[in-house]
């Protein structure tokens, strides 16, 4: 348990009807007395209860009423901390919780810092590090998608996986270090073979967690959606007929769009970061040239390419070319304006191509359609636990000390055994860091500075 | 009662900790019970307790959960309301919020309007008008005083006045209206003198309560300072050390400020809107001859101009004639730029004047010394009970009925009494229109349309 007693304000900055102001520690109760002006006094209310009265100042004369207050009692361990845990509801706006959350830093509260009632659930261990982490992304997530997945990990089963694996190479961990008393000529040859299974089996299971990684990466940070092409073929035309509004200014003048434009889409519950790019071709203005190289540079990152040519005229020099650098698992071709004409273009077979007219509105279901199941192959699978950046670094931590264990297992090293103990333990910490049984206090900094000071 | 059950999102949109989805009415509970899993139903719950479960979603097939979730269970008549009030507390971001906030309108809550929590709590005699007011003058108060006039009013200290002067005129109409039994001649002139003399006492009354509303408009909507003189006197260098960053661009050439900025201020707990105006001065250019009409415009809205002028220089052509148009209450003359040199320049001694040399620093805790006394001459009084401009109006026209009054009952005229009677009545319409002791629906939509929807 921790000495101190944080507060902060819980909810976030603007107008709404309510905020929140939110203790947490053994002096909870004691400055929630002092602030508090009721029929009952906080600390003599039981825990699950909330009452009714107003908060006060707490200078000797300056007892002025700050506001109306709904104050909720939480009796350790019964907390969102596992501590004492007092919360003002107050009225909307800012200045009623500044008030409220003032009075309590000077009746014995310190600011809270970024996440600290989280880092304070993880260490008193209502949670793991990856629940812990779940919060932060269903605070932030985008869609109803990245909500859900979030809330599943906050319920555990992303836990109960790695927890799962990680009790399975702690079991062959410790069977190679029992055989460690052995001498190594009279190690039963059917204990390494067993090993040898087991230990690629570990190891198939990171793989399909790592596989997660695409999905969870998707649903936090949006998919890179890029629209290519060259001058004038209707880029500007197709992002803003995906946005449904004007965000891009469309002329006829070829080369209108110099910068690359970024806006959010979300479709089948992924958030889509659409990006519109400049027309691809050999150019003096500098501004220019700079957009076109941006542009490539998007299409390099992009999860999905959009690559767009004009359906009534000839393919124009290096056009199939370029498509062919392509990825075509990751790339929608369009040929737009077949208003005006159709020619046939010669496009590689292996490429998804779809003919349209933005202008008439033609077309649209089907890119919509093709971009829903470009996504749904990136998202299919197991949707119950996706990894973030930090779990892949360590799962790919695990996987390659895991398959140092297979290599040295199954060759024929004098000491393999005792060095592939030494990739189990280091294969361990690295999930261990991922749940937090392991855990340093800058590794906790760092995951905590992404949340919010009242969480 | 109504038979509506209305849900919102309470808190403020964006990142924060926790979220609230509320709701109230008959039905509150029940919708509760659809969404909420836990030990026990909400609806098994008695008042001023909250329980700990999830929010899952209501369709057959979709009984995922939604988030984590603390519910607090309000019981008629002891809620914001006065009906059944539930609020799922759950993650802070809008996703959780909103999920949960679908699932209850999936299951029998409509959309709560603006402001229509508050409305009910009126409608159902919690709270006067006033006192609905004050909410959302609390919510949206941009500053510690503010909210503390706003908490004040909300404590019923402008209602208990305000209802007082009601009764008081009730009874001066009640008085009026018995003498009309009497034939004019036989009623006794110490009847009618009695009248006027409280007639007057309540007319006094209502011009306090019209004197209050300067400060309450200032606490509301800021103080407007306009900062004015003539080009390169240091205007934008006065409103970058005001606000202590650089968000006027200052440079040497005369006329760099073309538009009028405006930015916020919180001195001695007054809002200020400090405008910075182009320089007055004869120009061709259009876009600086629009900038200076605007200056001018601004001039005659502010509360306090603060008027700069070249201490190094003579004062120009029309500088004093100027200064003698503006009102030395509202006036603050600075004569910046004394590091180059000091002339006379002749000021009108009734304009406060200051010296200073803001380029050095020089002479800016004067400056805002003087900007505090004018503010404090314009907030001093009755801190309690400040009006708004909806009050204001009412308030005037019940001064004018009541002064048309005190005139019929000391003049002559055959049918004063009849006549006095009715001005009070339309006085006591104007008061009761003030603490919604009478009110119509359009009123109330005029009042509530400000508010926040969660509120």
């Amino acid at each position: 348990m921790h000495e101190d007693t944080i507060a902060a304000i819980a909810t976030a900055a603007g107008e709404g009807g309510i905020a929140i102001v939110r203790m947490s520690g053994p002096a909870a109760l004691a400055v929630a007395d002092r602030i508090f002006c009721g029929n009952r006094k906080p600390s003599r209310v039981e825990g699950g209860r909330f009452i009714y009265g107003t908060a006060r100042g707490t200078g000797p004369e300056n007892r002025q009423t700050l506001d109306e207050a709904v104050v909720l009692i939480y009796r350790a361990p019964a907390s969102y901390t596992r501590e004492d845990v007092v919360e003002f509801q107050v009225h909307g706006g800012m200045q009623s919780a500044r008030r409220v959350l003032r009075a309590c830093l000077e009746s014995g509260a310190r600011p809270a810092e970024p996440g600290e009632f989280t880092r304070r659930a993880f260490l008193n261990g209502r949670i793991d590090l990856l629940q812990a982490e779940a919060v932060a992304d269903l605070i932030q997530a985008r869609s109803d998608r990245a909500a859900s997945a979030a809330m599943e990990q906050l319920e555990g089963r992303l836990s109960a996986r790695v927890n799962a694996l990680y009790d399975q190479v702690l079991a062959i961990a410790a069977d190679i270090e029992a055989t460690l008393d052995f001498v190594e000529e009279d190690l039963p040859e059917t204990v390494l073979e067993g090993l040898t299974g087991r230990l690629s089996g570990a190891c198939r299971e990171v793989m399909a967690l790592l596989e997660t990684w695409e999905e969870g990466h998707l649903l936090r940070e949006g998919a890179l959606v890029v629209i290519s092409g060259k001058p004038n073929v209707g880029k500007s035309t197709l992002m803003n007929t995906l946005l449904g509004k004007n965000r891009a200014i469309v002329t006829e003048i070829a080369g209108t769009t110099r910068d690359t434009l970024e806006e959010q889409l979300i479709l089948a519950g992924v958030p889509l970061r659409l990006v519109d790019t400049a027309g691809i071709r050999e150019v003096d203005c500098m501004v220019e040239r700079e957009g076109i190289r941006r542009a490539r540079d998007s299409m390099e990152r992009a999860d999905i390419n959009i690559h767009m040519l004009d359906a009534s005229e000839p393919a124009g020099d290096g056009e199939i070319e370029l498509i062919q650098r392509l990825d075509p698992d990751r790339t929608i071709v369009l040929r737009n304006k077949t208003d005006l004409g159709h020619r046939d273009a010669g496009i590689p077979a292996e490429f998804a191509c779809i003919s349209c007219a933005l202008i008439r509105g033609e077309g649209v279901e089907d890119i919509l359609d093709a971009l829903t199941r470009k996504l749904g192959q990136e998202t299919a699978g197991q949707p119950h636990a996706v990894i973030s950046e930090r779990h892949r670094a360590l799962a790919q931590s695990a996987r390659e000390n895991l398959i140092a264990a297979v290599d040295l297992v199954t060759g024929d090293r004098g000491d393999a055994v005792l060095l592939a103990a030494e990739h189990l333990r280091d294969a361990l910490e690295s999930l261990g860091l991922v749940t937090g049984r392991m855990y340093s206090s800058e590794l906790l900094d760092s995951i905590f500075s992404r949340f919010c000071v009242g969480k």
